[in-house]
């Protein structure tokens, strides 16, 4: 145990805030020479769904969630003052002029630094979402049992 | 400390999607041999009350507190996309067609698994909630130094 | 690693009840010998803001989301049922017949305990956010990779 040196993260909300937040520390970590895990859930998965991915041969129920839900880093609210998108814009012209990458950015970074992403199986047949529809970036489609392995092995473990 | 196999979860949330995450990571370790406690405050206390338990001889805040978040797995809403209730609706619908179980055969499944039920003292006396109005599954009623005994003894901790 | 004797707290949320939380965690952890680092960034900068402070020289952007959300412990508000301000008054009149410290007195504790606030050098960027605008409390300024030395020491971490 001495020689651990990974963190792992559950990425529950879809919120552009929060979203920036795990990054942060996901890219952070990385450089910082750890092994990072993304264990993406609920409403995390539509940062990994490809722009434009429709849930298709669904249920109307399944395709409603996918309405209210847009893919994509850029169409991520905030969990507080969201005012209808204007948080949203604010933010990011806040984070362009403190010269703080964007989510999008954020993402690449992660990968370039070897961060998993991991697609929770269980919430995308909830969600209706399949792997065609997710981003090429993620690494494996796991359940709750693959998470708990890395939680393990990790020197701490975040729910976001 | 190498032979650790224990999480610790702090559910605070009182909302359904939340819920289920919490439900499944407590179940996914207990059923690979892992001890879990749950430890329920503010919102989260919900969850374990018994279903139309009403906060009595209370001043007329704590009932107004207890109406607005009425008891149950039943009556769990979102933290996003709730609409006055579709949300939730929609989300057990997807949920059987899926075949995952619900909240409340989930928290069963736990109860199976051994999964521990603390309830947060400081919170129920805050929110005027007294053990008559629990569910008999609460196994203890306790306070902040009881959950840092356990999350010192757990592999990871995680406030959901 | 046998000797770790610490707890690391993300605080994201600017919301009454998560800070409250919060801080009844690090007291009590402070209380029983532990070591205890507040990570404050995101919304949960609010809280160590001076009150009646002004983000200025700033864009309007900042100006905006510095009136949105108003500094200091008393003006926290709650992640649900906050019904416009009725919530938090509410809550602090349960607190205060309950006996539970206010959001104000466990700050003081914590301080007089020893824990440890850092301010999140990036969201302070971000959000125009000065070091004079901090209350005195503060012990330094940091970004992501002290952070992550001290969750790496840390017996467990939340991110709240």
């Amino acid at each position: 145990m001495a020689d651990k040196n990974k963190v792992s993260l559950v990425i529950f909300s879809g919120d552009l805030d929060k979203l920036l937040a795990s990054f942060i520390i996901a890219t952070g970590a990385a450089a910082s020479g750890m092994k990072v895990s993304m264990f993406f859930t609920f409403w995390g998965l539509k940062l990994i769904q490809k722009e434009g991915a429709k849930s298709s041969k669904m249920y109307w129920m399944k395709r409603l969630f996918g309405w209210m839900l847009r893919p994509g880093p850029d169409k991520r609210t905030l969990s507080q003052m969201n005012f209808l998108g204007l948080g949203p814009v604010m933010l990011k012209k806040l984070m362009k002029r403190s010269k703080v990458p964007s989510l999008r950015e954020l993402m690449i970074s992660a990968r370039t630094l070897g961060v998993e992403f991991t697609a929770c199986t269980t919430s995308m047949e909830i969600m209706g979402i399949t792997r065609e529809t997710l981003i090429p970036e993620v690494d494996r489609i796991a359940g709750v049992t693959s998470f708990l392995a890395d939680a393990k092995q990790s020197n701490f473990t975040l729910f976001i």
